[in-house]
């Protein structure tokens, strides 16, 4: 079972190398990471955007990109639907952002003709590996739907679910987060929260364990958990693979506290796409950059084996 | 300014001894607590409840109590209403619960007669103080209120501001949290924190600097915050001390976040009422009880203070 992102990286080395579409490709920090995810192995770069650019960046870097096809595009709306259209054709398995705004990225992927929607919400997952923490921990969604509603997080879920067995994580435990740990019908949240593990119960969410509502120290403090009433009678204690938040407050306050406190590595993902799409930000580091291009190649490996079957 | 525990120990023994009135005292990890407050000068308990229990935990754990006034009392609800209102009379500085249940402690806080209810609504604090950031943070509402609207909001920055200068910080920095830091009609809360932060800047939130909607980087990660679009036009950089939360979802996965991640030491008290009332949690350390109640007595010191003014 996978538990650390060297975890991952063992998986990807074991997968047919994954082809990267970078979208205005033309940005330091993302030439620096998809040139070392190359060097690394774990994908092999197809650079969209600003030619020229993108080699004096590359030599002003010292960066050997002699192995990465340029498409030549100055024009960021043009050079995202090429790059899109790469993935959605099959010449690339995989689709990251580039010096482009965001607004005009996503715009691609959810391009009708040669983007990479698959008719549902598109969510995102943020894959932690916390010092202290001997498994990879999956809080979804911390940056991308504002308010999922019951049937989001219910779409969330089986989305997360897939991530984490390409993760290999085969029958990931999913813990709907609330302040509290019982229903109380004041509390929206703990109702669904409940709903939803009532559906695992009858198979309709499946390849997973999920309990809920669930408070953060039952969900990932196995020591403070036992001590709890009713410990003994639920499927997670202090054990959860998939953090389910209630919002996108909750999940984002969350994840960057944890940025914030803890030592971790990290790596994060759109869901909801037909083939990964990375859309790390400014601030993410080098290392979650290359994660997140790792993580992205185990998911491209298991929706194309899914695909076979 | 104080930035630590340490110092609010300090401050405490600069107050006047105060007086803890507890209820159902007889309560292993409390009477502990309580005991030890008093052989460091903290405060003087006066114990509410079954007598025989309380002097045989006392033998049991090797606690002096010999110093302690016993009031006898063994029905929680007379116990609670006895030892409230030696608090409500003046006889007592500040308020704890014991072994009885937080339902029939709140309705002792809240009695009409003999309670401590001002007429607004109660609220929670929780002081932090985190290895790694030098000063005191002020968690709200992680525990009590579960959706506090705007007004509420309002008052619980009053509360919180009034913590803060009791341990010492002056001019409070307030952070209302989000998953943003601009202002999106499609996110409530980032509405109401632009409202707040007007308010502040007209005169109407007084004693502090409220900046929000704030993200949690911007809030307490300076150097992640130095590199923000917009930083520089920011009242705070990574250097809130008040986090005010959305909802208590958000706050209190943040808190137990913290709690489970970070070395760090706490204490916690409501807000809002007429004198400090201590409501630990049974998975609460030693420590943190002690600190919640030398917070009460620093609160108590500046409420008594205030009120001769």
């Amino acid at each position: 079972m996978s538990t650390t992102f060297d975890d991952i990286l063992a998986r990807v080395n074991q997968c047919s190398k994954k082809k990267l579409a970078v979208a205005a490709a033309e940005d330091e920090p993302v030439l620096e990471a998809v040139a070392e995810a190359q060097r690394r192995g774990i994908a092999d770069p197809i650079l969209v955007g600003d030619e020229a650019k993108i080699r004096e960046i590359a030599l002003g870097l010292g960066i050997d990109i002699s192995k990465m096809p340029i498409i030549k595009e100055t024009d960021h709306e043009q050079a995202a639907l090429k790059a899109v259209s790469l993935v959605h054709n099959g010449e690339a398995d995989m689709y990251m952002k580039g010096i482009l705004d965001s607004k005009t990225f996503l715009r691609s992927v959810l391009n009708k003709e040669v983007g990479l929607r698959t008719g549902k919400a598109l969510s995102h997952v943020c894959v932690f590996e916390i010092e202290g923490i001997k498994r990879l921990l999956f809080l979804t969604d911390v940056a991308f739907m504002p308010y999922p509603s019951l049937a989001d997080k219910e779409t969330i879920i089986n989305y997360t679910v897939d991530v984490a067995k390409a993760c290999g994580v085969l029958m990931p435990k999913v813990a709907p987060l609330a302040a509290v740990e019982v229903v109380n019908e004041k509390m929206p949240v703990t109702v669904e929260a409940a709903q939803l593990t009532k559906w695992n119960e009858e198979g309709r969410i499946k390849d997973c364990i999920v309990d809920g509502p669930l408070s953060m120290d039952l969900a990932i403090d196995p020591t403070a958990a036992q001590h709890k009433a009713g410990a003994d009678k639920r499927k997670i204690v202090g054990d959860a693979d998939i953090l389910l938040f209630p919002d996108i407050h909750a999940g984002n306050l969350v994840y960057k506290t944890i940025v914030r406190l803890a030592t971790f590595k990290n790596g994060c993902i759109l869901t909801g796409t037909k083939a990964p799409v990375i859309l790390t930000s400014r601030s993410d580091s080098f290392e979650t950059k290359i994660n997140s291009i790792a993580l992205a190649a185990v998911v491209a490996e298991h929706l194309q084996q899914q695909k076979m079957q």
